[in-house]
């Protein structure tokens, strides 16, 4: 590690990617956003959207981005190829991949684009949350080092998971302020994080822990870099909820607000799990 | 044509894919499922999804599916490929791509699992909607051919466009009754094509019809084929709505569920569009 990475942001270090001779791009596993195994898969995310987003031919800003996650993820080094797929005028399509020796442990299809000003509308309002300055940053959170790049102010939805199952499934729903932790101006890598940073929701739904990972995740940018931006460092509201669970796998629908009511971006997730 | 592919239903004649020595597929589109420009992208999810499932080394029944459509795709034949990425013990992810010459017309990347049972639970309920028999089957229809190869019977959302701007933004929320026409047992191909079978959220929004694409769709498969197969040729209910609409795009959030009131799928996808 050199010093110049020290001086960087967690997630700025953690996703950092350097390009080799062929152009496959070289990269390792940040201890400071570890998960129960291997890397918080929102750094993942951001990793694949970094690596498309310096590919040399780029054109615009991302609009899409789907992430699969295919095999567990070794602390250490990894190697990232994005492939051109096709770039039209205004819109383009790239394919990455992850891979660890001979195992690719990650691949991405992205879209980017040079949007224009065309007419607009928000259908969907914001939830109706006190502010993030009205809450009180979650303390006491589990030993993992991920959950500490993050400060949440829950306003719905538990926190902790009691660790005792519930007599009955409770809601699977969760509306919470989330903020880089050290402070990092908002931008494309760090909502593709955030749109990852919703704790299991089956977790909270049966009240207690069980081996549960993302097999893909889908999140659709729907601010420019400008409003990303005008949101700076202050907290975005983050809202997470599924619909059905079984046969090893759920669904999670989420949503990610600006603190002005904008819609920045909308994810969703499938997850297995075990019993 | 042969006499057998006109035996076949016309979702099954339009995904058909013919292997080469190579193990590149070839297929053509189908003027049965012609849409405004090249064929109903639900048909390409199907088609791509039966690429991915009729793979020599395909595991379990799908999880999920990301299509992006990244060209036209032209009336005529095209080549199919199929990536395998990686095959754990219960889990395994598909990449295909669509060619027409040179172009890489449309990708996807497909998670199929061999799913077993455990804990099980749905926290969504089907919305609150007459029986599908209780509904008029949708009548003068626009003269695209895809919209010939599906009943509707809408509850909610109005199923025309007044070609007159609305002076305010309507809902861009639609419920209606979906069948196969003809009719065809529902199966994973079937389902993964009516997640795309909704009219482009931003006509019902501003009434009026502007150019506009499915630029990328992802569909997550909640039902096991038992499921499937025990909803038979019966009409599922579909669901869709959209949250921001600007800078040429927005998004779109859909479900899909039997009659019976489980949810079969949920599936969500960004749209091109100009004004």
């Amino acid at each position: 590690m050199s010093d110049s990475l020290a001086d960087l942001h967690p997630l700025d270090a953690a996703t950092l990617l350097t390009p080799g001779p062929d152009g496959t791009l070289t990269g390792r596993t940040s201890p400071a956003y570890a998960n129960m195994v291997g890397p918080f898969g929102g750094t993942t995310a951001a990793l694949l959207l970094r690596a498309a987003l310096e590919h040399d031919r780029r054109i615009g800003e991302p609009v899409a981005l789907t992430v699969n996650f295919c095999a567990a993820i070794a602390d250490g080094e990894f190697a990232v190829t994005v492939r051109e797929i096709r770039s039209g005028r205004s819109v383009q399509h790239l394919y990455v991949e992850l891979r660890q020796g001979e195992t690719i442990a990650a691949n991405a299809t992205v879209v980017c684009a040079v949007r224009s000003p065309t007419w607009a509308h928000q259908s969907a309002t914001m939830p109706a949350v006190p502010p993030a300055d009205a809450l009180p940053i979650l303390t006491g959170k589990p030993p993992l080092a991920w959950l500490s790049r993050y400060d949440f102010r829950y306003t719905e939805g538990p926190p902790f998971i009691p660790g005792a199952a519930h007599a009955e499934p409770q809601s699977a729903r969760s509306v919470l302020w989330v903020a880089d932790n050290p402070a990092r101006p908002l931008d494309y890598l760090s909502l593709a994080a955030i749109c990852d940073v919703f704790i299991v929701r089956i977790f909270q739904v049966r009240g207690t822990r069980t081996p549960a990972g993302t097999v893909s995740i889908t999140s659709y940018f729907h601010a420019t870099s400008e409003e990303l931006a005008a949101q700076g460092t202050r907290p975005v509201l983050a809202k997470a909820d599924s619909m059905r669970f079984g046969g090893q796998f759920f669904d999670q629908q989420g949503e990610v607000w600006s603190d002005s009511g904008k819609l920045l971006a909308s994810t969703t997730q499938v997850v297995w799990f075990r019993d």
